[in-house]
């Protein structure tokens, strides 16, 4: 799919979407508007029926949109047809806590493989989990086929690994690491940095917003 | 400060600056060229030209930005010139994971108080901050005058703790709760939502992009 055009932000909606969709079909409803949906989901149905639109999905006017259909739709959109199954570099705090997590099965993710450098760490289990020898990472996730990895990893060896993952094919990292990472070409990061995200939250805090 | 006309986008680059001028200091060294701040923020010099000047901080052309000055107006900005008190609701696997977070000491953060409703959580420490009745969470918000929260509870709870604790004066939260919520008025929220974060990862991973 040639993806130039559509907004990012569309993007970051569509998993929202996804979860309320599976809502609605625990609940049994076939049939949903973009107002019910915009209630759930809490995003404006303008913005839903916008969104939506990228995709060729428009539903029925005075209707709206198949459940089913919709929820398929978006599955395939984010390839998420089958659970997706996912990488974790670094199992201190943050990735123990990660590889715990446990909204991912429910929501199509697996952590199949977890590596660490640390000797104490190698051998521990979480969550059913083994952590590995990050020296093993490049040919378990070529074996296995995996593109999406969870970077926790300290941030002097963060850039290291990314360049050893991306040529083994992990093409999108979700990173803890605190620091800005040059990526190779055609691979995707999304950095979750906690002190940065606070001190945004900081700036905004008791300030006077026009 | 009147905050209608500064990007989103610049505001969270500010942290980022901030980090970087710290380590210039560590290394002795008094101005900066926006080419070597770009250099070692990973991020374009004509973009943090334009950044700074938002805040009426240009540099001398042809000199570059005194170190100091320049970590004194951001610290200012991000209203960060003391350690930023923050409370925490929710002790399980991530809010443990954050209470130990080892980079907010030394990045200006700190986690004061934290809670949980869980008795068998209430009373447990970790990283020296020990575990609170959320019960008692108003009386004490408010007495530390704390203004951040990080939410790393369960859905079902989230809606509820946020408006209570909105009415104590927490007016931004960083939220690790997969859920949008309705946010009461004046009142900012961040989310991670590891989930959202790695779907949109699976639509970007081997996706075609112009």
């Amino acid at each position: 799919m040639r993806i130039k055009s559509i907004p990012d932000e569309t993007i970051s909606r569509l998993f929202p979407y996804m979860r309320a969709l599976i809502c609605l079909i625990k609940e049994k409803t076939c049939i949903v508007s973009s107002k019910r949906l915009a209630e759930i989901c809490n995003i404006n149905a303008t913005i839903i029926r916008k969104d939506l639109s990228f995709f060729g999905e428009f539903g029925k006017r005075g209707v709206g949109y198949d459940v089913h259909n919709l929820l398929e739709k978006i599955r395939s959109i984010l390839k998420m047809e089958e659970t997706k199954k996912v990488a974790l570099v670094g199992a201190g705090n943050i990735g123990r806590a990660i590889m715990s997590y446990k909204h991912f099965p429910s929501e199509g993710f697996k952590i199949v493989l977890a590596f660490d450098n640390d000797i104490k760490k190698i051998g521990t289990e979480t969550n059913g989990i083994i952590v590995k020898d990050i020296k093993n990472a490049a040919k378990l996730i070529k074996s296995e086929n995996i593109k999406i990895c969870i970077l926790a990893t300290p941030v002097s060896d963060t850039s290291k690994i990314v360049n050893m993952l991306a040529k083994v094919g992990i093409d999108a990292f979700l990173s803890f690491s605190p620091c800005r990472l040059n990526m190779p070409e055609n691979v995707k990061v999304t950095c979750m940095d906690f002190s940065t995200e606070l001190a945004k939250l900081a700036f905004y805090s008791n300030n006077e917003i026009e």
